[in-house]
């Protein structure tokens, strides 16, 4: 077994490139890695529907190589990952709704650059560490809980099966030799720096929004539906220990509280901490389709084998993440328009 | 429970469209369906090295529409999608080894151009009665013996990847009501108009063509891999019966022998039948990576629910094989050149 290496020692000078860099999850791993000496490469679509902004990482870019590029896009990316030593791979499109209204393009940004960029990795890092970013929507509607990395996988949505086939890929890739890779599945995280325009992704932010505004909190169905909710910090820390653990290659792992609480708590939560109300509303046709029950997930096999625990209750997570969006907010309500996201791949 | 149909009459005068229709299964297929007085179109690509060869329906031709064209190519094949009742969606690339060399074409065959079928089918033949071919190769290396339907899917190459991708599909968009799908896992296939110019596909017919052009036949490793054998005609069976079986929609099922044959046997009866003799070579290392070990599968979800049965075991269907391919071997062994395969979408 390997010596326990402290991530601060382990990132100071190496080479990181970190895809989805300007996102939601990306950025405040950059930030952290940037305060650990790391030498970080970004590379960012900047998608205009997407989570990327640059206020994300304003304050470090100093510190950083940025290409505003597609995973896929060979040609402009090749330069910029050759000889990485660990990559974090979390481009990705997260929308179950947009999935299904838009199946090919979900289908060309999660799994056709996701192999572009695996087939160039082959060429120009091969063996480069790897790190994958999951997602609980893979497993669908659970056939039995608590949900481990075991459970079936039937997605209620095409962004479910092309989140799986790119994970698919990795494994693949690293049984043939090629990469040595690591799958985090992810769920409702939330925290600072994710997008606030609109509610396609990450509904616990979008309370908050609603919260931080003035505006009722509305909430789908009765609100008894059970979610697991984690502070983008803890799963910074789970692919800070991950990526430099030799234990953890050639593995999935749900990265999750453990906790069940449900949408009305949380809501509930929100309220205390920014003085607003909420209400139940019926649910969208839309969101029914996709709505999975109650979700318990079970995050044993990464809290055993890396010792990683999470940091930070619902209530302490929610009370930074309010501290954050009263700080900044003007920065992530107003859509791409009045802030610094980029868009079209032109600097504002 | 539905009154139970003899598919003789159901199939006469409905329109029914087979994807895929020139190849080794479906051109099997299409040949049934012309005899039971269905109304047909088939869909081909023509791609040159897939199985697609127009002396497989050459004798049928009068009885039925042929375009050729992808099925993702929307422009091309939407005016003959139009209020089809049975979709048999067979159009595939299956090399194992084709798709870690060329994982994007595979991407593009198996994932984009079904997507894009699916999506087209929604508007011009909303609720079509479809059934989509899978492949054992889904499951990857056995997690328990037999393998049902509900065993892991974690296939050993990108193409396995891509068929679970393409059966996701279709589940997602039966749940969406938009389809109502089937889908039959399918495994070791041999029989009548299967390509036989190259290796990439069908390693029993590939033994049938060295059996009779006087080669000796070569078995990788030491023959003692299981494999389960199905005649087509078995699966055209099976096509045949689960189409029209309302208890069948929405679900997935193996169709297998459910008898294990180890790979030395196979070629032993073909080597009797042919007048033959067989070695054991080493596994080239490109074979190695995607050899799954023994193949032992539970069939009896589909024999149970629909009584169908294999009619033929493996001496009878080898016989009927190698009569096939002594008549008609040169419109299949010389490839492309030299018998009716269309190419590059001319006809020769």
């Amino acid at each position: 077994m390997q010596e326990k290496v402290e991530p601060g020692e382990y990132y100071h000078g190496k080479r990181v490139l970190v895809t989805g860099g300007l996102g939601f999850i990306g950025s405040n791993l950059v930030r952290r890695l940037a305060g650990l000496g790391a030498s970080i490469t970004v590379i960012d679509a900047c998608f205009p529907d997407q989570g990327a902004n640059l206020f994300n990482l304003k304050d470090v870019l100093d510190e950083l190589v940025l290409v505003v590029a597609d995973i896929g896009s060979v040609d402009e990316i090749s330069a910029f990952i050759v000889d990485q030593e660990i990559i974090f791979n979390l481009a990705s499109c997260v929308s179950h709704i947009d999935s299904l209204r838009n199946p090919l393009r979900d289908l060309e940004r999660n799994c056709l650059s996701q192999l572009r960029f695996l087939n160039c990795l082959t060429e120009l890092s091969p063996c480069a560490r790897i790190i994958y970013t999951g997602s609980r929507s893979q497993y669908g509607n659970p056939v039995y809980v608590p949900i481990d990395e075991d459970h079936p996988l039937r997605p209620l949505d095409i962004n479910g099966v092309h989140k799986t086939a790119a994970e698919e890929y990795h494994r693949i890739f690293h049984e043939q030799g090629n990469i040595r890779y690591t799958s985090l599945r992810l769920t409702n995280i939330y925290g600072p720096r994710h997008q606030m325009h609109h509610d396609g992704q990450g509904f616990l932010n979008w309370f908050i929004r609603q919260g931080l505004t003035g505006q009722e909190i509305c909430v789908y169905g009765g609100g008894e539906q059970e979610r697991d909710f984690l502070y983008v910090e803890d799963v910074v820390d789970a692919l800070l220990r991950v990526a430099p653990d030799e234990r953890c290659e050639g593995r999935v792992f749900n990265v999750v509280s453990g906790i069940p609480i449900t949408v009305a708590q949380a809501a509930a939560a929100i309220c205390d901490i920014t003085d607003n109300s909420w209400r139940c509303v019926a649910y969208p046709p839309e969101r029914s389709a996709v709505e999975p029950g109650n979700i318990r997930l079970d995050g044993s096999r990464l809290q055993v084998l890396t010792g990683w625990m999470p940091r930070y209750g619902l209530q302490a997570g929610l009370r930074e993440t309010v501290d954050f969006y009263r700080q900044h907010g003007h920065r992530y309500f107003h859509g791409p328009k009045g802030n610094l996201v980029l868009s079209d791949k032109g600097m504002e």
